[in-house]
C-alpha cells in the first residue's frame, strides 16, 4: 500500500497547539484512546498505516474555517470526515498516516425543513437518524431518501456519492446547493446560494455559470458545511414488494426485466438484487450452514435458499403513490417477473404512518426509517465485530453484464477462501452497482490479507472487462484511480489541474480518491499503484 | 456595455495563416457576408461590439485540438459553437470583438443509438432535428425531449442550461457522459469514459472521483465534441393536456396547484404558464389587437383571450406512459385545476405514432417532433424578422413568488413600451424559470434600445428580489454574474481559479457567463459591469 509523507512532528506539535487555542483542549483529541475510534474498524487491529495523529472537532463553519487556516499555515494534511461511517470503504481513517482528522460530528443541526417546497437544509453531523426524527417530531409529512445504516450522515454519504433507495435516490438526485469551505478559509455558497437571498438555493440545482456542487463529491477541493436536501411528500401508499426466482442461472432475466421496468417508469427508486448469501447474512450466522474453512458450495446455497425462503437471487423494491398507480404497476411487475420460470412476486401495502411499524428492516429502510439492522451481516463469520470490503463496479444494467461480473467475481473471491456475496443496485434504469460485500473476521489475519489481496486484484480484473468502481476503498483508491487512464490520464491530470490551483499547500484530504497535490504526487506513489 | 481587450492584428493574421494551412481555405471565413450569419440577429443592425473576426469550422475532434493549439500559440481568443442558434442570449456572437468563432456546425454525426439502454451519443453539430430523423430512420422506439425550436444543437442547447420538455427535461437530466477538447489541446473523456473501454460512460451518470460534466456548462473550460443523451421508450400513451384560466389573479392559484402536482409525481415534465400575448404572439401579429405605440391594455389582452379562446393563463402540459396511469393522473389534474373558478382542463391521448401529424406545435414538442412552428412569435411587431431578449430569473415554484415576479416585471416592460409576454417553466416539482420574451422589431432602433435597457434593469431589480437568472444574454453576462456576490464574490472567484488554471492563456471563449481570464480582469470591466 501506498504511503505519502506525514507531517513532520514540529509542524504537527505547532499546528496542535493553534487548534488547542481555537476549539479548546476538550476538541482536540491525541490520546490513543480517543483515536481508536477513527480507526478503520475493518482492518486487522495491529495495521496502522492510516492513523490519525490527532482529531479537531470544530462546531461551527467559523471554526472550520480557523482550522483550514491553521493546517495551512503549519503544512499539516486535514482529513474532514462528516460522521466518518464510510465502512467497508476505509471508515474514518486517513489516506495519509498522521493527518489530522477534521470530524465534523458535533456540527449536527437540522438548519431548516420547507414543508412546501419539501426540502431540509442540514450541516454535516446530521445522521439519517437525526433528520429523520426532526422531520417526525416537526410533525411533516416528508419522507427522506436513506442509506441501508443510520448512523451514517447525510452529507458524508451524498459525498461519497452514497445510494439510497427511494426515488430521490435515483442518480443520487436529492442533493440542492451547498456551502463549502475552501482551502484558503474562505467561504462559498454554490447554485443560485452565490446570490445574496437569493429565494432558490435549494430549490434548483444549478446557478448562472458551471455548477461545482459535484467537484465537492469523491474529492478534496472543499469541505461542506450546509447541504440541502430534497424530500418526498407523504404518498398515498407504499408498497415495498419482493421478487424470488430460485436459480442462480435466473438473474440475465430478472436484470433485464427489471430495465424494461425502470426504463419506462414502472419502478422509480434504487431496488437490491441480492444473492442468497446476502440476505442470508442479515438473518443467520455462517456456521449454521457451513463449518468448513472453504466457500460455502451451490448445494448448501440451494438449501438456505430454500430454508428461508429467499431464492438463489430476491430483489426488494418499493412503489410509492397514489393507490390506483400503485395497483396498476404492480400488476404489470407481477406479470413480467412472473415470466421467470417459478418466480415469486409479492407485496403489501401500507399507508406511510404504518412504515416504522413494518417487521423486515428493508421495508422500513425503503420507506425512509432507519435502523442499524442490517448492519447484522458483518458478523456473518461470528463475533460481534465482522468486517467488509466494499468492492462495486458499475455495469449497464443488462442480462450480459450481470452475468459477467458475476462469472468473474465468484470464482476469484472463492478461490480466495471467501463466499461470493452481491447486491446489483440499480442507480437508474441504465445502469447497476455491483456491490460485492467481501466479508471476513477481523481477528483473523490471514482472511483479513485474503480478503484485502483479492479485493485489490478485482479492481485491476473489472477494469480489464470495462468495468470500474462507484466508489473505492481507502486502501485502493490510487489503484482503482488508475484504472481510469485513458488519454494517458488526462481525467487524474485534469482533477489534479483542480488541486493544485483550488489547494496549494495540499492540506485538503491529500490522496482522497486518488487526488494528490503536487507536493505529494512522486514517482514512488504512481509505480506503486500500478505495481501492487 | 463591457468591451474586453481584442487581438491584436498581427496575432490574428498569424493565426488565420495556421487555421488555414489546418483546415484548408474553404473551412476559414473572414468574408463580411460569411460572417453576416454569425452575428446576434435580435440585435440593431449597425451595432458591432460583438463582431467575430472570422470563423473556422473544423469536422473532426483532431481539427478542433489542433484549432485548439493554433489559438494558443498566437494568444487569439476562441468562441466555439455548436449550431449557435443562442437567440434570445445573444445568439453565435462572441463576447469579445474580434474573437474567432470556431463553428462546430459541421460536426454533425450521431455516433451511435443504443435501443437497449436507451440513449444516444452525439456531435456538436447536430441538431435537434437530427438526432430525431436519426431515430426515426432507424425505426427505434424511442423519444427525444426536444427544445421548443428545431434548429437547435442538442451539445449547444445541453451547454447552455437549456431546457426542454420530456421527463428526461426535468432538472436537464438527459445528459450522460462526455468527451472534451481541453485548452492545452488534449482530450478527456468524464465520468466512467476516463476509462478506456468502459462501457458505462453513456449510462452512469458520475464516474470515480468529481464528476466533473455541469462543469462545462455555461463555461470556458473545454469544448465538448462527444456527448451522451438519455432517450425514452415509447409509452403507451402520449396526452399532451391543456389548463386555462380566465383571470390575470388565477396565477397563484395554477402555480400551487402545479407544484402540487409535481411534487407527488402526478405531473413529471416541463410545462409551461403561458400568458395571453405569449401564446398570442405566436398565432396572430400585434397589430390585429392593437395599433397604438404603447403597451397593449388590460381590456385587449382579454379581447385576446376570449377571441383566441387561450385565457389570461394557459398552461401546456403532457403526460406520458401507460394507458390506466394516465387516465388515473388526467382525472386528477382535471379535479385539481378546476378548482379554480371557470378553469378549463382537455386533452386528447395518443399513440407515439400519432404525434408527428398533430396539429398544435406545442403538442409535437411535448412529444419530441421538432419544427420551427414556435419561431413565429419573434414577428409580433410585424415583417418577419422582429427579435427578442430572453431575461429569465429563477424561483421557487409558489405562487406567491409568481405574482412577485409578474408585478415586478410588468410594470418594468410596460414603462419602457413593450409588452409583458411571459411563460413560467417548471424545471422540476420546486422551481421554475420566468422566461420573459422582450419582443421587438429589429429595424426600430430606439425599441431595440428600450428592450435591451429594460432588460438589463430587470437583471438588477430582480437580484435586489433575491432572483437570478438561469442563463444570461451575452449583453448582461456581466451585469448578470456580479449579482451573484455572495461571499465577496466567492463563487466569481472559485470560477476564476479554475479558468486560470485550466486556461492560463486565456484563449476559451473568454467572458462566457462573466468567467473572464486573469489576462482580461482589468478592474474597467469589474466596474463598468457594476455601474452600466
Amino acid at each position: 500500500m501506498t504511503l505519502a509523507s506525514t507531517p513532520s512532528q514540529q509542524s504537527l506539535s505547532a499546528a496542535l497547539v493553534d487548534f488547542t487555542a481555537a476549539l479548546g483542549a476538550d476538541r482536540v483529541l491525541t490520546a490513543q484512546d480517543d483515536l481508536r475510534e477513527f480507526r478503520d474498524p475493518f482492518q486487522f487491529e495491529t495495521w496502522d498505516e492510516n492513523a490519525a495523529s490527532a482529531v479537531v472537532m470544530p462546531e461551527n463553519v467559523e471554526e472550520v474555517q480557523e482550522v483550514v487556516r491553521i493546517a495551512n499555515r503549519h503544512g499539516v494534511p486535514i482529513w474532514t470526515l462528516s460522521q466518518g461511517r464510510n465502512n467497508g470503504y476505509g471508515g474514518p481513517a486517513p489516506r495519509v498516516q498522521g493527518s489530522v482528522i477534521v470530524s465534523l460530528r458535533n456540527m449536527n443541526r437540522v438548519l431548516e425543513i420547507d414543508e412546501e417546497c419539501a426540502f431540509a437544509v442540514v450541516e454535516p453531523g446530521v445522521r439519517w437518524f437525526d433528520l429523520y426524527e426532526a422531520i417526525t417530531a416537526g410533525k411533516h409529512r416528508l419522507m427522506l431518501s436513506i442509506a441501508d445504516v443510520g448512523w451514517g450522515s447525510v452529507i458524508g454519504n451524498t459525498l461519497d456519492n452514497g445510494i439510497t433507495y427511494m426515488p430521490y435516490g435515483v442518480d443520487m438526485a436529492m442533493q440542492c446547493g451547498m456551502e463549502v469551505v475552501l482551502a484558503d478559509g474562505s467561504l462559498m455558497r454554490t447554485g443560485m446560494g452565490a446570490m445574496p437571498g437569493n429565494r432558490s438555493w435549494h430549490v434548483y440545482k444549478r446557478g448562472l455559470g458551471p455548477t461545482v456542487d459535484q467537484l465537492f463529491m469523491q474529492s478534496n477541493f472543499g469541505i461542506v458545511t450546509k447541504m440541502g436536501v430534497w424530500l418526498m411528500p407523504f404518498p398515498e401508499v407504499y408498497m415495498p414488494i419482493w421478487v424470488r426466482v430460485w436459480r442462480d442461472e435466473d438473474l440475465p432475466a430478472v436484470v433485464d426485466t427489471l430495465r424494461m421496468l425502470m426504463l419506462d417508469d414502472t419502478i422509480r427508486m434504487v431496488p437490491q438484487v441480492m444473492n442468497t448469501i446476502l440476505l442470508g447474512s442479515i438473518m443467520t450466522r455462517r456456521e449454521r450452514w457451513h463449518q468448513d474453512e472453504g466457500p460455502i458450495p451451490d448445494g448448501v446455497i440451494d438449501a438456505m435458499a430454500r430454508e428461508l425462503e429467499i431464492g438463489r437471487w430476491i430483489m426488494r423494491a418499493a412503489l410509492y403513490g397514489d393507490e390506483a398507480v400503485v395497483d396498476h404497476r404492480f400488476a404489470k411487475i407481477k406479470r413480467a417477473f412472473e415470466r421467470i420460470e417459478g418466480a415469486d412476486v409479492w407485496g403489501t401495502k401500507h399507508a406511510p404512518e404504518e412504515i416504522p411499524s413494518l417487521a423486515h428492516p428493508a421495508e422500513r429502510v425503503q420507506g425512509g426509517v432507519p435502523s442499524l439492522d442490517i448492519n447484522a451481516m458483518t458478523a456473518w463469520y461470528g463475533g460481534e465485530e465482522g468486517g467488509h470490503i466494499g468492492f462495486s463496479p458499475i455495469a449497464p444494467l443488462t442480462g450480459r453484464d450481470a452475468v459477467v461480473l458475476r462469472d468473474l467475481m465468484r470464482p476469484m473471491i472463492e478461490r480466495a477462501g471467501l463466499d461470493y456475496i452481491a447486491a446489483l443496485l440499480p442507480v437508474n434504469a441504465r445502469s447497476f452497482a455491483h456491490i460485492t460485500m467481501v466479508i471476513f473476521d477481523t481477528k483473523n489475519e490471514a482472511q483479513v490479507r485474503s480478503a484485502y489481496e483479492v479485493s485489490s486484484a478485482l479492481v485491476r480484473e473489472a477494469a480489464k472487462l470495462g468495468y470500474g468502481e462507484y466508489r473505492a476503498h481507502l486502501r485502493f483508491m490510487d489503484l482503482a484511480t488508475d484504472q481510469f487512464s485513458w488519454g494517458d490520464h488526462a481525467y487524474r491530470r485534469f482533477c489534479e489541474t483542480l488541486k493544485d490551483a483550488l489547494d496549494p499547500n495540499g492540506i485538503l484530504s491529500p490522496g482522497r480518491h486518488g487526488i494528490w497535490p503536487s507536493s505529494m504526487r512522486d514517482t514512488a506513489t504512481r509505480a506503486d499503484a500500478k505495481g501492487s
